[in-house]
């Protein structure tokens, strides 16, 4: 889609002809890309931006970078939203070629085969799987009955997925109007899942809403945990029932979590962390291995420690 | 059915031929329908039911209102479960007409439409999808795969629900005998959902036990979510992933709810509140506009002094 | 399986020719079935084991008792997950009888039934339900759309599961290599569900590594819940939302656990415990009849005094 096109579908003014290919953020985008800026604390990453447009406020549009066009408009994130919508593919493809299905492959009874995908060797999908268009699934790969893989999504090699877990949902994203409604953020992006990797029954996966959720080789996930876009889990990490990730967490690799822990939005956690059961992340942890419990979260045996404190109170 | 014909199911004496139309709460209760009283908590309400009848225990009984007639039994709440299966729907409609599905719907394979509902046009319906009889479902709606949608409930226009959902579900509501056995309060009521809602993957939203469970316009549910039997959600309510509410919350417009927080049953939240993440909410909160944190819940800005002093007791 | 094809498969020396069945631990292992012992604290259970053999390292060869075969290796519990593969039955088997469906039992439309199973009288099996092979349903059971039933499981009479619930899915169980890499610890028990019992919407109820995951009669079980494997309810245990019970967690009869509570492992809870919302359970309790509230857990009486006294600090 041409820049123009897109500058005229937003009612904003842009005469460029450059073709875009999507939506990014401010750091990834390239060349082809669009991006925004609406909180100043990301201002420093707009001067680095490779983006070839830019919706921006017009206070900040001189530091915009020269090979970037800047698109101002007074509410960016919700500017991004509407042209979300612009780069949303179909929900059903109905051209495009029927799915591939390799070698020994079983594909029982009342599973949905989209367009454009391709499933390895040696692989069986169970009753009530549906597989959405253009996904790609490796070698030797069992999916249990009644997961629901959303298009677009990715799914590697020896890889095992248990009944009702859900791959590439919509990320919660939405920008707000001045008079209270919610304009969705289309997640056009996807969910890439390494080799070797095993997920429980009934977890949710969300897709990023741009590029790729990425779950790497090895990771091992319990039951009914919720991963939301734009997360990273890193090689080999372990997630116990129950887990809950925030929107664009990075789990470095082997991080295990217990039951019920959680973390918030845009955190990284360092290679070889523990959080025990119930443990709360509020902020990046950046010193690797190690262990970590509590809401709020402290050392685990400083936790210990003021658990003890706090017993102490009753007396 | 006819009161005396109630009556005599469950051992009691009535001679009144009045019509029920079926159960409700005292305060909710029309002319056409039969309530009880358990709890002497709620004496006052009895007072100004306008049910046809009311299960009460005998020394109650005297203030039931003029109109309404006395049921006297030893366990009201008890009773009302028996009673509760004598208006239980089929659990499968044999008769009635096959769904009527609006232009450019699409529905693909695997779907179960159920006897006397309705989809509107534009929608999108994907496989693995059960629609339950006498469900109606508004136009522009998107049901990603594999999302079961209970026998009459609602879902309106412009809403988008995504895999694994489980929508009208019984909620969670039993009497015990005093031998321990458990007595199903069977789920009569339904759950009704607005326009422009969108419910993310694998949440489960109970119907109602009388009347209706509720999710107004513009409502924003994340992944993992458990609304129990006759909640309301307000307009504009968002509900981060892995959130609980217990049975009849009541949510006024615009609350947002952190990941992992929850409430206790029977309570009301303001417009406009707030609870982080991990809040638990176990009283009604009565003013709008504030910010929660914790539990037991606090102010935010409370709860963020209470931890700088815990924190103080490692010191 | 001979014990000798065993030992050859895994690298180890042995001649006997033993017939083994399963593996199994070694308290519960019969003299057709193969044990191990990886951790100390353990060891006096070696002692008291009837199993056929044993994984065990060197230094504990010598406690292995009289009539059982010491198989030594540096890794047990590795040694165990690679003999586990070696009992996991197929993923779907292609041969055995059709599933015998009795009289006036309703199964709806896209419902797969697996070889070898058996599903008794006046049930309704709802549509996209999978029942896998081998596995028992008894009779007057409804489940509701989307349930996923792996096989070998088996559900008694008079039950009710909601739609999208998991029964049987694999328990989260790994060996550790020196290299990082997991091995996958096949789970080769089942789940048992007794009589009378409710489970609610989007549950996961994994199936045991050895032997059976165990609900008794009437459990009732809310929506979202996490039982891990091995995990054992007793007659007429209610658990509420969100709980999460981690594996091999023993509830006595009667337990009743609020909202989002959970339980570490290997624990057991005392008959008509009551733990409260959020409760987390990390050691056995033994005296019946208590209430428990709170992470770290108080009876619940001290937990109310504890936060008075925590509110206390803000003053």
């Amino acid at each position: 889609m041409k820049l123009n096109e897109i500058a005229k579908a937003l009612n904003l003014e842009c005469e460029s002809e450059v073709e875009i290919s999507g939506l990014n953020s401010l750091l990834d985008s390239n060349e082809n890309e669009l991006s925004f800026l609406e909180n100043k604390k990301y201002a420093h990453d707009l001067e680095k931006t490779k983006a070839a447009a830019v919706f921006v406020k017009k206070e900040v549009a001189l530091k915009v970078p020269e090979n970037c066009i800047a698109l101002i408009c007074d509410e960016p994130y919700l500017t991004l939203a509407y042209a979300s919508k612009l780069f949303a593919p179909k929900l059903i493809e109905t051209k495009g070629s029927d799915c591939i299905v390799k070698d020994n492959t079983i594909i029982m009874d009342n599973v949905h085969l989209g367009k454009n995908s391709t499933i390895g060797e040696n692989c069986t999908i169970m009753s009530g799987v549906f597989i959405g268009d253009n996904v790609q699934i490796g070698d030797n790969t069992v999916i249990y009955p009644n997961v629901s893989i959303y298009r677009d999504c990715k799914v590697g090699n020896n890889c095992i997925i248990h009944a009702g877990t859900v791959i590439g949902s919509d990320g919660f994203g939405f920008a707000h109007t001045k008079d209270g409604k919610y304009i969705k953020i289309y997640q056009n992006g996807n969910v890439v899942i390494g080799n070797d990797v095993e997920i429980g029954a009934n977890c949710s996966i969300d897709r990023a809403v741009f590029k790729s959720t990425i779950l790497s080789d090895r990771v091992r996930l319990d039951n009914l945990i919720h991963i939301a876009h734009n997360c990273k889990l890193g090689e080999g990490c372990i997630l116990t029932g129950q887990v809950g990730l925030s929107g664009s967490t990075t789990l470095h690799e082997y991080v295990i979590m217990g039951g019920q822990s959680a973390t918030a939005g845009h955190l990284e956690i360092a290679a070889f962390t523990t959080i025990a059961a119930r443990g709360g992340v509020t902020k990046s942890i950046t010193t690797p291995k190690k262990q970590w419990a509590g809401f709020p979260l402290f050392e685990h045996r400083q936790w210990l420690k003021l658990q003890g404190k706090i017993a102490k109170l009753l007396k």
